[in-house]
């Protein structure tokens, strides 16, 4: 009894530490992201003039800036769902939860790249392609933890599992669609990323309905 | 019973890792800003001569630095008081919350651009203005937080709440007031944000008669 | 009674204490890796036709990001199982442990290397070195704890102690190893520590036989 | 009696939570010191001969690199030691605490200096006086906290604060000793900072006789 116990505070505790090491990604990365900004150089002569122009240049650097900030507000409250319900974890789970977070931590990249060249297709493509594979393997970290209870409590409700399960899948699919946007116009397909910040709620008013 | 209290215990797990998150966030961006200063990159030859004067003209920015850093650290302690008396979080201060650790987080362009051109009115205007959002942010969680006592405890007092908003207006004030100073002069504005180390004590002393 | 059951409790928030400061180690370290990767600058003329191909060039730092970030991953988990059964700590483990960590927080600086001149035999080398020397000295970690179980619960398996023991040699015997094949050829080296990521699995069915 | 133990608990949550902010602090600026090294830039061509010659240049900057990692540590550790025997924080505590961690914190800046001037006066005085005042700002906590049992247990050993403000005071004395050497022999000022290593086991075995 006192060792089964024991067995559940430990898994807990294992538990704990993945919970608060990925916090610690995401806290690092929502922080980094500011250093993808240089301050632009300009000689002290002319910094009088020039400097409200060039830092108006830097507009897209802070547009993509403010995009990545909220898709990793987006991305912290959906990990936390994911993983509020489960009891326990182990090797699979650590390695899906890695992989994961290799593609929440690689953000400064894309991020940069967009607030290079914004007006190209392919950063915005690979930006939304890196975060459809964050989804994609955040749905499979819930499948994998509440299919059959295997990481869950048996009394959680399963109806709440499948909702993050679409929930999970209604991200790749707004990024997926904006890379087929992206063929057509860049900008639009910056803009629906925007619709990620909707999901949440639309879907959450579809199901108690 | 049980499951009221479940819930509670549930909530303040929640609360405790969006608090533990900020403080990552707080850490990260105090740690960060020494980034902000460049070793001075002098040829082998002469740097006997050099350095001392190099690096005498890094001042400006060793003073940004240290503004900064003191400047976290008062917002670091209102982001204590504001969220101590609370019980629980709901999605709105979640979102609140990301945006305050935006402003937060943002803070290493404002400082290096500072540090770069503290002599012009354009970055101490920014500076200003990003911690008057910070504040006002962080005034609005309070209220939100207070308000009907939505996420404290109904015995918690409400004059301390109230106490939280004025401190928290007084921030945005003093950093307003340094915005109108700063067309007069641009070192007095900055000058005048070292009210905020006092705001606090003197506050406290006024709410005590 | 009471003082005993007190200093196991402060032994127990120490032990606590090291363990999240190592995590912070590993969370920002596996972070920091994206820093070694630039974004490439290119004139917004040409930008359309060359980002395509400069992305491509990438590919070396990518490669060496993926390997880093999964041999941070590793050593995670290693660095959790050598812990797990400790019931204190003491000054010789904590050197041992600040010793272990300049080892993991140094890898940005071989990854770059690796990401950089990865042809050459040198940053393979340096890189194999560097993580042979991480586990020699995980594997210390773990004999200094459960030697006369100095740090551990009298009740732990020996067994399961051994196991770390042989498990942390694995991992320098494939870096060393990997030095050996560098002589030949380096990508063959580079390759060869994929088969760390098989080593566990394969060492943890040994045992069950 | 329950509010009493209330606010006991309280004050030991808000004392977990600055320490716990001054590990973080810790944990950023020991991972951040390996930026302080660049990986050296040489033609695809040459980089065959160069690299290894190259790398040896960088020799003072992996010393300099090292003696902080090291310094970090001792400083981890004794500000442990300082913060083990409270029991509760005031607003003194949180900025005198705030200012210890702006001169760990700066760290990155001295040491980068050390790295590329370490043949030069200048930065082993500064690199040394910075760990002066780090040094006296953890004794005068050490005092702060002990002296009349302000924050601490009234059965804490005083003998033991004492011996904290004894070895804390040993601290900038190595380092300002350091100084005076620094005006013959550049080198010699920093070697002895190796010292720091062995004053805590030799204060230790004094207090022990």
């Amino acid at each position: 009894m006192t060792a089964a116990r024991d067995r559940g505070t430990r898994a807990g505790k294992e538990l704990d530490r993945i919970v608060n090491f990925s916090d610690g990604v995401f806290a690092i990365v929502i922080t980094l992201l500011i250093l993808t900004i240089q301050v632009p150089d300009i000689p002290a002569a002319s910094a009088a003039q020039e400097l409200p122009g060039r830092l108006l240049e830097l507009a897209p650097k802070f547009l993509s800036y403010v995009i990545s900030f909220l898709v990793v507000a987006v991305y912290w409250m959906a990990h936390h769902r994911v993983f509020r319900p489960m009891r326990g974890c182990d090797r699979t789970l650590l390695w899906l939860n890695f992989l994961f977070l290799m593609t929440i931590s690689f953000l400064p990249f894309p991020t940069s790249l967009l607030g290079e060249y914004g007006d190209q297709q392919l950063p915005v493509v690979i930006y939304a392609a890196n975060f459809s594979v964050a989804s994609l393997l955040l749905a499979t970290i819930s499948w994998y933890a509440t299919n059959g209870h295997r990481l869950t409590d048996p009394e959680q409700d399963e109806r709440e599992a499948k909702l993050h399960l679409i929930q999970g899948l209604a991200v790749p699919a707004v990024f997926l669609i904006s890379i087929a946007i992206s063929f057509f116009s860049v900008n639009a397909a910056m803009y629906s990323w925007l619709l990620l910040l909707i999901t949440d709620p639309l879907l959450r008013r579809i199901r108690s309905r």
